[in-house]
Formats: structure tokens, sequence, C-alpha cells
């Protein structure tokens, strides 16, 4: 597969807060570099160091972008140790980001992902805290500008991966956790099914939740489980808040039982 | 009046919060439909559902984009359900939202608004929970593209009307309501008056509150009401939180007195 | 010096939160007047009215920006009074914002910055509380589509300086202040050194804090204190919050002793 070209557009995921002017000085190294860069904001409220909820979101959103735009990852607990920067292709998109198995489930989906160690190109500068400045914003800026993965540096056979706990499944029961509590309450699963699959009932915190097809298929204030729009198994309550409905967050159980 | 053509900019109206990649997915699938399109973020923090607060917001800032701005407004409580989608040219501006009233006030003050109904055009994708993404971006990214609204679906002749609560006017008094509260504690109200009119008194929560032209009219950590630059009658506290100060809240009354 | 020409990119820099459109209508404004720029948020969530804070992070950013950039700076405690608005060319960089030492540290730096008080140009609208949109971003505007500052007002021959604490330095010991917890928790002091300064200890709330390079030098949930990537004296928790360990916040007092 020929590794796509950049389409100019770069997006950008962190755990950097929006507090700081952190992804502010990032776009600008971007801009200096490369300044016909299309900047989009993925979110930059991942918890801090949660490489797996950046994981989740990354590999569902970059099939929603234009084949060859570039994703820039810093979520990054080890920056300024020995783990490594990586520059990716897979999917007919380009990636960047530490090596610690945050751009793993999106590389894993591609059996012809090339991955490459960025290992110049380090902005001058002082300190060791920001790689997001200082290694990583400007390699995603050469990407954008139409250099290829290979041109950063040099090809790796392996890379870290994400001990990602996937659902079990026995018989056609499936017992997965929440991975995301998103603004809303609502209560994202790591349990994937396809839409046509039947489902005869979805059990949160020892309580049976009816499965329906939308928000508004339970009255005001109900709880309903769904299959979301990013192929999940997600239990919501009607304008209101699944977490707090369940005392629900990251980790708890939902299990779900196929069949009519 | 010949609806406006696009001039390439989108503003972003929601309640989605940051926390989530769910504004940057909208955006994705905006760009890859519409790679030119400059994007604006007006705020993604209304509150969950409070379709008055983005309508009341929308109707005050759409005067300030260019002719031919796009604006993207989702905040939709009835996503999934039967409710309409609209595409709308309304005061030089386009429209894409739900059918909820959000749209509503600032197409009242169009006596030609151009509205229809979205009846195509959903982006091919699983789940019923993401709107903002399958049907109102790629909407907006074809207006922004340079379609009409014609193009997108059937002329409407009504739509949904927000029950909106007008402030009430008996003689020279006039009692209305804190509609937002702002970043900075500021208290917002229904109230506009003309720049000439003379105000008498303000009173909230039972104190009097100064008449003035800016902050600056008091000192640190006083209150006073005034004129705002949305043309609504405001109530702050200089350098401090009328909120906090006078403990109020949005619904909180706001009564005022015409005259010298 | 010749003063730099606009390369059409805009920072903002403010106090206006995120939950209300404030800085989305700044937008529309330089949009309007100048529909090529590319805006970049630099944070919007600076403490209301701390000016300090605003200043220390504009002085560290903008280098990071192409020459010929415009930083868009509203932290205003004084609109509406009399304070003067500025605009400024320093260090191959543009500036705008009140004259309240916002910019003032980052005009210091440059011998031959040029200052010009903002004169004319407001946006006709109503009430006085939003110079943001209706005077700083109209001027931010014109910069950025080739104005020079002497175009939009009078050159004035000084400005409004910042009461800035700076460290004590007394033989080999120096005593700082944190002056930004970041998002992490991280405790950024105004304690600058040179990189190759050794330094022997650092000691903050009374407990010793051992030097090293990176974040990764500690064990998880140890302090560490180092140069970062600012060039200031931090400390931090690897992979916690500083704020929290040492019950820290802006203000602390940070000491440290050079030597081995």
């Amino acid at each position: 597969m020929t590794p796509p070209r950049s389409n100019g557009t770069i997006s950008l995921l962190t755990d950097f807060g929006q507090r700081d002017p952190f992804v502010g000085v990032m776009k600008a190294v971007i801009l200096a570099a490369c300044p016909d860069a299309t900047l989009v904001d993925l979110t930059h409220e991942i918890e801090p160091q949660d490489v797996r909820a950046a994981a989740f979101w990354l590999e569902r959103v970059v099939g929603f972008f234009a084949p060859g735009s570039v994703h820039l990852v810093v979520v990054d607990p080890g920056v300024g140790s020995a783990r490594r920067a990586l520059a990716c292709a897979a999917g007919g998109q380009l990636l960047v980001g530490p090596d610690n198995g945050v751009l793993e489930p999106t590389l894993r989906k591609d059996p012809d992902a090339l991955v490459v160690e960025l290992t110049d190109h380090r902005l001058a500068s002082i300190g060791r805290t920001f790689d997001g400045r200082d290694l990583f914003a400007p390699a995603a800026a050469r990407l954008c500008a139409g250099a290829v993965p290979e041109e950063l540096g040099a090809t790796l056979q392996d890379w870290e991966r994400l001990d990602l706990r996937r659902p079990k499944q026995r018989g056609a029961s499936i017992t997965g956790a929440v991975v995301v509590v998103d603004h809303f309450g609502n209560l994202i699963s790591d349990i994937e099914l396809d839409p046509e699959q039947q489902v005869a009932r979805v059990t949160v915190q020892g309580q049976r939740v009816p499965w329906g097809r939308s928000y508004s298929d339970v009255a005001l204030g109900q709880p309903v489980a769904l299959l979301n729009s990013w192929g999940c198994v997600e239990v919501a309550v009607r304008q209101g808040s699944a977490a707090a409905y369940f005392a629900a967050n990251s980790g708890t159980r939902i299990e779900l039982l196929l069949g009519n």
C-alpha cells in the first residue's frame, strides 16, 4: 500500500486540558512550519495519563477524517524517559505520538501499518518536559507539509501493545465494562455489536435496562440501553445522566444477553 | 430576497461539552466534504438540552458574522425521535439545526426567512444517537460548499416556536429574568432597552442596584446594573461575581423602573 | 527596526472562559474584516482579571510563533474605564491589548518596541462592556490584514508597567514563588535558570525536593524539581499533582540553592 500523503489537516488529541497555553503553543510550532495546516481539536480533556481513553477515541474517530489527515496524539506519561516516539501510516491516515500503546488499537486494524521511530527533528529548546511542543508537533508539521513517515526515522517492526481489557463472551452472555462516561453522563461500554444483533437484556449495577434504538424510546428520566453511533453498547438516561442514575463510572460492569 | 451564498465560514454552537471528541468529529465530517471551510466555535458549554440558552445566544451573535456564514446548532434533546431537522436562510445567514425552537428567535426577525426540512443526506453510519455528526454536519458542509437550502429538502411553512418567557411591562415598570449567568458571574437578563432610555432603578433579590454605563462606574466589589454590549440589562459586580453576591441564577427576577 | 508585517495568524489569550460565545464572536468580527486569518487559541481560562498570569504566558509563548503573528490579549479588568488600548510591534510580533501591564513584560524584552494608542476603529455597537469584540478584535483584524501599528493610533513613549514580584537572590540562594499551577498540578515558579546552572537543592513548604532533568527521574507518585521547557524551575509529582502533594498554589514560596 502506498502511504497516504497529507491533505493538510491535523487533528490534536491530548490530556493537556485548556487552562494553560500548551495546545496553543503546539499549534504555533505547527503553523510556523506549515502555515496552511488546518487544525482540528479532538479533545484535550482526556484524564491525565489515561492512555486507554485516548486510544479508544482515536480508533473510533480517524475514519471520519478524509484520507491523509495527520493525527497528533500526546497522552504521554513517559515524557522525558526512554520511551520511543512514533510516526505512522495506517488505514489511510497519518499518526504521530508516543510509543506507549495509544496508537496501537488504530494500528492493529491495518495489517500494512507502517511505523517509524522519530529519531531527530527535535525543536531546539530547553527542558525535557514538553515533547508535544518540541518533538511531536514538529513531526506532525513535517508530515502535514508532505513528508512520508520514512523521512522521519527508521522503520520499526514492533511497538508497544495496549493492554485492553476486552469484553468476555460465554454463549449468548457478554460481560464488558464502561470505558467512557461522556459529557452527558452516558455510559459507553467496550461491547461492540453488529447492528443486526438482537439483545434480550442489559444489566447494570444489578438493574435491568430496556433495550432500545434511540434515547427517545423511553420517557424522560428513564434509562435505556442501545447501540450508539460509535458501534458500542451504551446505557443512557433520557435527558438525564446515567452515571448519576446508576452511580456508575469508568470500569463499571455491563452485562448483556444476546437473543430475543 | 435572494438567499445568501456561503462565505466559507461555519460556526458551531452545541451542548456537547469539550470532554469527548464529539465536536472534533463533526469538524472532521465537515472538512472531509468541504476542505476549505473556516470553523468557529461559538460555545459547546450550553447546559445539556438548554434550548433556550442556545437560542438566546444564536439570536445575538449571528449579526457579527459576515453575510453568508453557516451556523450549525446542535442542542437536540429529541435526537432519534421524529422531530424534524432544518436548514434555513434568514437575515443573510444560513442556519442548520433541529426543529425544536432553537433557531426560531433568529428566524422570527426575518419575515422572508426560508426554512426547509432536511430529508436526506444522512451520513452512512450505525446508531441513532449522533445526528450532529450524521445529519447536521453533512448539511452544514453542503451549504458551506455552495448549496442553497432548497437543494437539501422541501420548503416548510411553519416550524416549532420557542416558548420564551418575555419580560412583562406595566407602565414604567418592567419585570424580566436572568437568562444567562456568564463566566464572570454577570447576570444577563432578557430585558432589552434602547440605549437612550433612562432607568430610575433596578432591583434584584430585594436589593436596589445603582444604574451605570460600565463596570468601572462603581468601586471594586460593588454591584452595578447597566445596558450591556448585547443590548440587555445586566447586573454585575466590579471584578467580582454578581451571581455569588446576589445568590442569583438563571430565572432570578430582575425588576426595572424606567425614568429619571 | 522595520515593524513586522502580519503573516495572517492571530492568537487569542483571554480570561473569557468557554461557557459563553464571547471568544467566538470576537472571531466572527475578525473574520468579517479579515476572512483569511488563521486563528489560534492560546487559552481563555486565565483566572478572571489575572493580568500577571496572562503576562507570564504571553512573554513565554510569542517566540514559538512565526514572525509577524498578531497576539490579541484581552484580560481587561478596566474595560469601560479610561485605561488606554494598545497596538504594538515587539520582538518581530504584533500585539493588541489593554494598557494594564499585560503586554509589558513582552514589550520590555525589545528595546525597539513600538507602542501606539488605539484611538478609533471602534465597532459601531451598543454598550461598553465588551471591548474585546468592539475595540481589540477590529484592531487585531486590521493588523492581520496588513496595517502597521502607526495606522491605528498615535505613538506612545511610555505605558503601564506590570508590578512583577521577581525572585530574590542572595549569594547562591534564590527565593521565588509559584506563578502558575498548571492543568497537571505542576508548580511553575518565576525562577528562571540557565540550563547549565547546577542546583544543590530545592525546598517547598519545608520539604526538600530532589533535583532532576525529567519527570521520569523519580518513581511514580514522587516529587521532583527541574528546569522545565519554559526555562523556569518547576516542582512536579510524577503522574500526580504537586499542588495536592504540597498543598501549594499560586504564590507558594520556592527556595533554591545553587551549587553541587
